[in-house]
């Protein structure tokens, strides 16, 4: 599905921002990216740097004249913009957008590109209405300008995470793996005894005014779900503590 | 809600990431942003150039030698990891953490730390282990160092987008009453020096051969998000068993 999803940057004007825009896509599993006249040199020192490792994906990059050019075979054409403008155009949030993908991209044919504007002025009307939909990310009102990486890495991470979740639902059912056994009722019941008797030993605990003390103990230990090795480890420590008040008795 | 998250960056080495971070902060409304030991100058040209306008961020930022000092308040810290080591730490996703957010933010005294490491090798593993939780940015695992500004967009997003529904939602009235404060990072920390202390005393525990004893009750008391009372009676405890084993040395 990932492979099927294009990142398509028109009239980029730094070189960095194309190689942060390859991290962001690399780092999320995508790799088809589309340069529309970009305004720069896309492959300086300045991309190398800031790729990290993913300058790969601008040697592959095709570099076009024209939005048509760079999503003539997508079936859908989704606009990143800070708001629809003239026209009120069909807006999604990146969430919505993340959900709607596995969808769109079932058919084999089907291809998905997601579309940047220019670091200083977006995307124009004409390309935003090149577009099935515009999407927004959410920002702060008063300083709502995004870094261009960092929309495409916001977006990007958006089609993993609808990508995982197809495969989480396709398959597996999640094994959650390195969970060690929880301890059992009874193994629980066995430490809290355990515990209290230590408590009337090194003389905290009164059990003729109890005061709560017990049950606030089990509350907050319950609450953490303990291992098994876990009460071991507790129970360990009150044994240690029990020989202590033993000494202090004798002694 | 926002204004209750800080991100904290540790031991960073490009001007250009802080400037990146201030940038996707702003972007997304956060403004508390702390410094642990950055290996570089936090205020350059870079800084400037990256944060396009959010350097009031760096400038306002507090910078300090530990992380204790960083999120000494904070009554949740989270740290960003490609992956538990040695021992498992309870991991979420970058969406479950902002579903939890609303919640752990209720109370006013309440403070979320989200805590990033260093370029090029992360947090260590004493860092992940004064973090209640761990929280992984899903990637590519073929290319999976993200840039640190990028990591914190992707978190800061989520935070927006948690604090978005929020406000949707109807401005939420939960203000689950019968909440005790939980115990802040420094009570939390002042508890733990305090149980060593006392598990060394009772010979239960040795600094020299540690086994990951400290690890494992820290990862269990960290789960349960003790509140301040429970603590003090833990802390009494443990005095009660120091006075035991003082007795028990002088018998």
């Amino acid at each position: 599905m990932l492979e099927r999803i294009r990142i398509v940057l028109i009239g980029t004007s730094h070189p960095g921002n194309i190689g942060g825009t390859a991290r962001a896509m690399h780092n999320m599993g995508l790799a088809d990216l589309a340069l529309v006249a970009p305004r720069c040199e896309p492959l300086t020192a300045d991309t190398v740097s800031r790729a990290s490792g993913a300058d790969a994906l601008v040697h592959q990059a095709c570099t076009v004249a024209s939005l048509e050019e760079a999503v003539s075979d997508c079936t859908l054409v989704v606009g990143a913009s800070a708001r629809s403008r003239t026209l009120p155009w069909p807006m999604i949030t990146p969430r919505a957008l993340g959900e709607r993908l596995p969808e769109e991209l079932a058919a084999p044919a089907s291809r998905v590109a997601l579309v940047f504007g220019r670091e200083d002025s977006g995307l124009t009307n004409a390309e935003l209405q090149r577009c099935h939909a515009h999407v927004h990310i959410p920002t702060n009102p008063d300083f709502s300008s995004l870094n261009l990486a960092a929309a495409v890495q916001v977006l990007a991470y958006e089609c993993r995470l609808a990508w995982l979740d197809r495969q989480a639902s396709g398959e597996a059912t999640d094994d959650d793996g390195d969970g060690q056994p929880l301890a059992s009722h009874d193994e629980l019941e066995h430490y809290f005894a355990h515990l209290e008797h230590t408590l009337v030993a090194i003389g905290f605990h009164d059990p003729a005014t109890p005061r709560q003390l017990m049950a606030r103990l089990r509350r907050f230990t319950l609450r953490a779900r303990p291992e098994r090795m876990e009460l071991n480890i507790l129970r360990g420590i009150l044994s240690a503590t029990e020989r202590q008040a033993e000494r202090g008795d004798d002694g």
